[in-house]
């Protein structure tokens, strides 16, 4: 009891003490100022104080995984939303910021995926939480099952729905979740909450497998096929069109940030989950909508996107191109059944420096993956080649990579290691 | 244990049994899709399916205070963002997703609230939910206390934020407030968690007591500015910068998307607040960065409303207007020291109803707010007169407004009460 006068809060010395901790363990997070050239995608302008001017770069870290961001239509639809409504809603959905752009987007999104609604999020990030979060406390007794490796975003509506149980299980694999669904109380309201691609590690869950089971246990799914819209499937609905089975996952929720290339998130399900959704979540109830801007380039983007496959085609192509480089030339990567390319380095500090030096020498750029995005001891360059990586582009990052990773010792040298032996 | 085949999952039926529950309650929420017309701000049209086609709407409804997002100026901002830069960033801010113009955006809400930093967040929902969360989380034994009408996205930060107590204080009662930190123990971490403008009464709380407190008890001050940054100040740095007291308070957070009429929110404090929850808080570090065309519009904005005072003025010019009509025409309203006009209904399917017959029958559109947005019971309709609606769309408004509150039998009837009496 009483009072502290004029003391320095002690929040300032945990945030000092905490930054010391992160510096420490090489995982301090610089972002690097990259302007996206829209004529000249995916090359970047990087603002540089040593030449006091601004050079070019070659990003291979976007997730704007088709380039759809800077497809003329996309940014004329966003143009046009602005010049029409102006460069923001100035409401809730509720409080006048439902215009028709968002309704058409919304039966846009739920065509794409089979389903009978759907409903805007500000994020991906939003869409899960508060979905997650607002079923899991929807009713008594919830159990959610929840593979391994989910996103932040998941986990943080699992974690913040009080009263559910949550049952991690190992990641990608059906045994335990069956295991695990076996064990549980037969009359629980049981929900799975998975990917199809997991954006780290470019594995893919088998979803048709996962939906067998939930039907076996009377289970609810959820899909985050956030990594996966726009790439898979006929018209880019997602490994859950790719594999034909959309309509046995009960929740689709998706991105419109990356393969679309705007911005905003999103869920598909029955008309009746996405009108409740809409009612009670707060995190879709109480937040502006999205701007026009986004949501009628969104709206051209989609429709591009389900219409026109050669982007999806060219993005396959140039990943295997780029595989193939990095084979012949001996730079390990780890080989997955998507479009995601990781490097592995396994070192905070390395990782970082790799980068940086990626970017300084070689006038590259592929974002370092560290802790809390990946588990300490994993770090990793993670790249997502795309249509409008050119031979030449790849020829030369490879050529970089080979001579970083070995300066770098994340592999042996070439003719050193030879010599010495 | 076991299996349930092919049931209907319990899900499904809890969901329509809820929306029967809201519907019979009279608060189902109908979005009413309104486009706003960036030349003829506040009138929107709306499309009606009664004369098949469109018809103008005047809105009293919008967050867009000042009319903001259909500057010129702002739009064009906008537009040449997106041609730069195209209509998505494609990535985080770690990745790929820190453009040159977020961090001039960051600096100038810095320097509009006089701190060290700013933080931008894809909403002020998000901002508000992840920082309070982070920060509550950062240490053992945070005590919060928090205003009893705080926002929904400061409460989900307060509740997410598992570990620490909550103490809720009544509504800007500084007694209160004042009890309830002597009471608690000297050395817990505490923070107090209030907003300036609350939306939905148009109250204005006591910063500069509240912060006294603060600096007695040792607590954190966080302060959400959402619903009065670009209307009060010199520079439109809200409340706190009107009451010259920016500098008491820790962590001011506010939204590009109301007085600045774009999207996004965000915090500015201290250098090594910023950094450590740029460093550490999930909903920032996990999601795609805001997109250019509302960075390059909200960096226009920001400027433009700490430059120019007229629009501020001419706010409270026409609020007061508006008030003025409104007495002289016998329509009760709840009286605010803000720009806020709460008309008082009470009651769920009537303020829906009062809504609707505006909108159908005089072409106005205000919005029925109504639980969760507001306690059962305090239903009203929410005016934001801002310094776009003329004195005829007020002379309209108001009759209209005598007229329906009349039928309706909000107020007694006119004529017809001496009539009848």
């Amino acid at each position: 009891m009483g009072a502290i006068k004029n003391a320095r809060h002690p929040f300032y010395n945990h945030c000092d003490e905490a930054l010391d901790r992160i510096r420490h363990a090489g995982r301090y997070r610089t972002f690097t100022p990259l302007s996206r050239q829209a004529e000249h995608f995916p090359v970047y302008e990087e603002e540089r104080q040593d030449i006091s001017g601004t050079r070019d770069v070659v990003v291979w870290s976007t997730n704007d995984y088709l380039g759809m961001g800077v497809v003329p239509e996309v940014q004329e639809a966003a143009i046009e939303a602005v010049r029409m409504h102006g460069a923001g809603t100035g409401g809730t959905r509720n409080i006048a910021g439902t215009s028709p752009l968002h309704n058409q987007l919304e039966a846009e999104l739920a065509a794409l995926h089979g389903k009978e609604a759907g409903l805007l999020f500000i994020s991906g990030y939003v869409s899960n939480q508060a979905s997650l979060q607002t079923i899991l406390t929807s009713m008594p007794g919830w159990i959610c099952f929840s593979d391994q490796l989910n996103h932040a975003s998941m986990i943080a509506g699992i974690k913040g729905a009080r009263g559910s149980q949550t049952v991690i299980f190992a990641h990608n694999d059906l045994a335990d979740l069956e295991a695990k669904l076996a064990a549980a109380p037969a009359d629980a309201p049981k929900l799975i909450a998975f990917e199809s691609v997991y954006s780290m590690d470019g594995d893919i869950a088998d979803i048709a497998g996962i939906c067998a089971l939930a039907r076996r246990y009377g289970a609810l799914t959820y899909l985050d096929e956030v990594h996966a819209v726009g790439l898979y499937g006929a018209e880019g609905g997602g490994v859950s069109q790719r594999d034909g089975v959309a309509d046995e996952v009960d929740i689709i929720e998706g991105t419109l940030a990356k393969g679309f290339g705007v911005h905003g998130g999103y869920i598909t399900a029955s008309a009746t989950i996405v009108d409740f959704l809409r009612s009670t979540a707060s995190g879709f109830i109480f937040t502006t909508s999205l701007p026009p801007c986004v949501v009628g380039a969104a709206l051209a983007s989609v429709r591009k996107v389900r219409a026109e496959n050669w982007r999806r085609e060219a993005l396959f192509e140039r990943v295997n191109a780029f595989r193939h480089k990095l084979r012949a030339a001996g730079v390990p990567f780890t080989m997955t059944p998507s479009h995601i390319v990781p490097i592995p380095v396994g070192d905070a500090e390395r990782c970082k420096r790799i980068s940086r030096r990626l970017l300084n020498e070689f006038g590259h750029y592929a974002t370092p993956i560290n802790y809390p995005t990946v588990p300490e001891g994993t770090e990793r360059l993670r790249l997502t080649p795309g249509p409008f990586h050119t031979d030449e582009m790849m020829d030369d990052m490879v050529r970089a990579l080979g001579i970083l990773l070995r300066e770098e010792g994340v592999i042996p040298a070439l003719e050193a290691a030879g010599q010495a032996a």
